[in-house]
């Protein structure tokens, strides 16, 4: 199963509005096929570990990090795929919550007389599966939010001087940050002022990710238009609860907030956080500079929003941590 | 050495205005003596190994983390020492800067005929030993800078609520922090403010802090008084710089700074912080929370002051990191 959540990590950016899934078959101890959800969403993750197996995959167990899908959408059903492949076992992570499967896959699988172990590794398939998972339970997207500071939190100079803080490795880093997430969004000051290309540069990606703004102001007519490589840009003129609501409809299942101050403020009071990535700089801006978070309005300590520290470690110059919400 | 280094670490805190030394005494490939400066400033680091070793030095090799005296102070020459006991090699892994010694230790013990060898560890023992080198060479103790935040750098909600935003461990460490300094130095206003015991608690050790608190206003009058928990409370209405070489003056060789901002950024924007070590908690409080380094007035991120990382990891549900100046 670990390995099948490995390569349900490989679909996460690429196949929004679907899952990024991951599937392992295992025939006599051997691995003989490999799938994850192709970009675009298709083929699933099952379709192509069970091409892989062709007909080794009878008999077979199956490890797949969601439950198998029970619907006709744009493919027919992975839960049949694998009842006329002949899969002997399927070992699955958690319950598809989309409502058009939620357990009836599973239930195809065990009235076609298959064995199926439900629940294993289920905390890890969530983490990677909690963009579609938070789409589907509460109708918008994970959102990462992305701060890239000096040692005292600042992203600019009082002036606005901001190029760069962060050296070159972590700025790679977040190239491979937005390769992995559905939609960058920044806020319309940031859009004005920084002209951010918000793509993916300098690494291949099969999907360039969408690029949001948050504004009720016109976009500036300088920014790249969709192509190769840059994403579609959408604008959004609403309160960020609204506007994460609608990115869910468009299907987007992880976004990454890249700022400014005020629009991480609001997602931060909102509670629509659920993970934030810190870049930091070993360098002090001071009190005066402009602040990675702008003004919450937080009376008392205990209403402050609180997150786990998932990760740290050195990226180049810079100190870098991940961070999960608490529930 | 890495051993004696190890030793001298005993000392921090403990032992201005002395240096933190460490000795180790190997004979035949056996250690025979182990030895670290003791609170104070004596017994020397090189006398405790030599006693431990006892007749067991003659023909031994002696592994010091700095030059042995050579001077009669309130001991007698660790050179003599060591010359006496028949130590036949010494290690030594720098110079000790002092204009009493600087050369004359290494060169005393080559005169009796002992094998000196120099410069081992050098980087090593310059980190354990720099508050002592700083005050002999600069005038100026050895400066850590402590920035306990929240993860957008605040040290405090808008309306001044600043317990707890790090968790006990973390504040555990602060004390064993405070306990390998010789001195803990806040500024008037968090004096005021905070009312801080700015003492070492739940760890034994054998000489508390020296309080400082740079304020031109009398201070609160119910900080408690020197005592056996308590170390001595200095007021200084001077300046950073002057502030430090006042302390330098008195010995100190290592002064742990607890803030406020204001106090932070003089230090920073004057160059006078060697060491920063952060405790970052997972939660934002905002733009409009207290900044843990006030404003600063800097136009260019090129003259902002830069720090490489050199340690990071988890303290209990904190980030720790600390951060060593770049020259």
């Amino acid at each position: 199963m670990d390995h099948a959540l490995r390569l349900a990590g490989r679909g996460l950016g690429n196949v929004w509005p679907n899952p990024a899934v991951g599937c392992v078959i295992l025939n006599g101890g051997r691995i003989v096929g490999r799938g994850w959800t192709q970009p675009g969403g298709r083929p699933h993750a099952e379709r192509m570990a069970l091409d892989a197996a062709g007909a080794l995959s009878r008999g077979a167990t199956a490890y797949v990090t969601l439950e198998p899908c029970a619907h006709h959408g744009r493919t027919p059903p992975c839960a049949e795929a694998l009842i006329d492949a002949g899969i002997a076992r399927v070992v699955s992570a958690m319950t598809d919550p989309d409502p058009r499967v939620a357990g009836r896959g599973h239930r195809l699988l065990r009235d076609a007389g298959i064995a199926v172990t439900e629940g294993i590794r289920q905390t890890e398939a969530f983490g990677v599966q909690a963009g579609f998972v938070l789409r589907i339970l509460r109708g918008r997207p994970f959102v990462t939010l992305k701060l890239a500071t000096s040692f005292d939190g600042r992203i600019a100079t009082a002036r606005g001087e901001s190029r760069w803080i962060t050296g070159p490795a972590a700025r790679r880093h977040v190239h491979a940050m937005r390769m992995i997430h559905d939609a960058v969004m920044v806020g319309g000051n940031t859009a004005h002022a920084d002209r951010p290309s918000l793509n993916v540069r300098g690494l291949s990606t099969p999907r360039q990710p969408v690029r949001v703004v948050l504004s009720s102001r016109p976009l500036p007519s300088d920014l790249p238009p969709e192509g190769p490589s840059h994403g579609p840009l959408w604008r959004l003129d609403a309160p960020p609860a609204e506007a994460l609501a609608h990115l869910a409809q468009q299907g987007i299942t992880r976004v990454f907030c890249e700022g400014g101050g005020g629009l991480a403020a609001s997602l931060l009071s909102a509670g629509l956080v659920d993970q934030i990535v810190g870049y930091t700089a070993g360098m002090t801006l001071g009190g005066d500079g402009r602040p990675a978070v702008g003004p919450m309005g937080l009376g008392h300590l205990a209403d402050a929003p609180r997150f786990r520290l998932a990760d740290t470690r050195a990226i180049g110059t810079d100190l870098f941590h991940r961070w999960l919400r608490l529930p």
